[in-house]
């Protein structure tokens, strides 16, 4: 997919204004020895625009935050990235679409840290009504237990080392499906490669606990006020596989595509539940930020 | 560290004569939607050059197609990608260093695959003579049997996606160590986070199968010939993390350090065999590509 927009953050800078260069996508931006691209050694989010305002913006630096933190890079100054997407979003100039900002360890020619922006057009996904999913089960390898036992595997970090994430995927495809539910190798529900997983059990919407290295969902937090804030149960707990089969319904969410049902489960089919789906989406959709 | 010599490869080219761009190693090289940069998604090889000529070339491209095919790259062409490591290696004009290669999944806004080569330099250890290490055990969080059961994982492939071997070394730091052997969660011994573990066991020298989903050793495969030209018994079998305790020498090897001896396993002194070390050293010093 082809970004519209373009910014490289300095991040040496003093202030915002003279960190932020608008550069052409197509052209090169980063040199060969960029451990972005040699070690997958970075972090990024991906925010949504919705009338053209980033969502959950808080949300994205909290967790933009915590993996640079897991990773050991510079704290990220909150300001700047701020101002570099909402920059972004501005010179955009679409209704929905998304930026996605990325902090890597930087060329290590020069030791300096690099960052850069870009801003994405509307896709299919991006309409503000979400897909049905056909999705697989597959193992993720690592114990629930990883992100507290050995922090090395960065499990919990949205890091830019997503090879496993785009592997499973095609996994997917494979299988005759389009997303994956990762489980961990003691049998406990994770996450999508890039979604959060929610489950209905019991008249209860129940999503796995972030101590399980899974990333805390920007758009899950925003799916459980909407669902909440319509005198729904929520609770986070870990599940089982065989929680899920006992479950009425299943959402990935994601900041991309919203809280996408899941309609078939390793080719079972899944009840879909339009009219909760539609008024996540709304809520969603009615963000001010 | 500085690279002195960048090429770019033309992946789409007919041939390697126009295929080859000679660039400013320290200028822009790759968007800032290269998948390598913003997913990890490719593989790569490091070859060291012994008076100038590369290593185990045919050893480093068959683990290049092994990686490649894990992720469903392109497969490299072989001709290609030994003459751009003899070019890389012939400008650069020293007589020890290491060039290193690298094939993305490519620019996601164009989807075509980047390719390019990096030539660094010699450094304090590719002088020849290996350094002793301090080395930490650490869990890789996976079951030796990933590589079977889970290939979605891509235990196996030598990825870009590195950021978690780069986080266990700077573990390995933490715990006063300068390296590290991985284990397996069922307790076998994996690799290093760039390197291959020799274990010396009952006069036997030993190193795990890469059925464990552990990269295949460029450097041990050469230092196993040189030990079995010297009589010495070598054998592919499973170690535990109890075998090593009963090793009475351990190595790992690597393109760039050659065979280097562990000189402390967490913290606890071990016996260094310089006299096997040189003679392993000596062998791939002697190497005529």
């Amino acid at each position: 997919m082809k970004p519209l927009v373009l910014y490289r953050v300095d991040l040496r800078a003093g202030d915002p204004a003279s960190a932020l260069e608008r550069l052409d996508p197509a052209a090169p931006l980063l040199t060969g020895t960029d451990l972005a691209a040699t070690r997958g050694d970075g972090v990024f989010e991906t925010v949504v625009l919705v009338d053209g305002v980033p969502q959950a913006m808080e949300a994205h630096l909290d967790r933009f935050e915590r993996s640079a933190s897991l990773l050991e890079l510079p704290s990220p100054d909150r300001v700047l990235w701020r101002t570099v997407v909402e920059r972004v979003a501005a010179e955009m100039d679409v209704s929905r679409g998304a930026v996605k900002y990325i902090l890597s360890r930087g060329d290590e020619a020069t030791g300096e840290p690099t960052g850069w922006a870009l801003g994405f057009a509307p896709t299919r996904h991006r309409t503000g009504v979400p897909p049905e999913l056909d999705v697989v089960l597959l193992d993720r390898g690592y114990r629930s237990d990883v992100a507290t036992t050995a922090p090395w595997l960065l499990q919990g970090a949205k890091t830019l080392s997503y090879a496993v994430n785009m592997a499973a995927l095609r996994e997917a495809g494979r299988r005759g499906a389009s997303d994956v539910i990762f489980v961990s190798s003691d049998g406990y529900i994770l996450e999508g490669p890039n979604s959060t997983v929610i489950a209905r059990i019991d008249g209860e919407y129940v999503t796995p606990p972030v101590e399980f290295g899974i990333l805390p969902g920007t758009t899950q937090a925003d799916a459980f006020e909407a669902l909440r804030e319509g005198g729904d149960r929520v609770a986070v707990r870990a599940l089982t596989v065989s929680d899920l089969s006992d479950a009425d319904a299943l959402w990935l969410c994601s900041s991309t595509r919203g809280a996408a049902p899941v309609r078939s489960l390793d080719g079972v089919a899944q009840h879909v539940d339009h009219a909760t789906t539609e008024r996540i989406s709304a809520f969603l959709n009615a963000r001010k930020g």
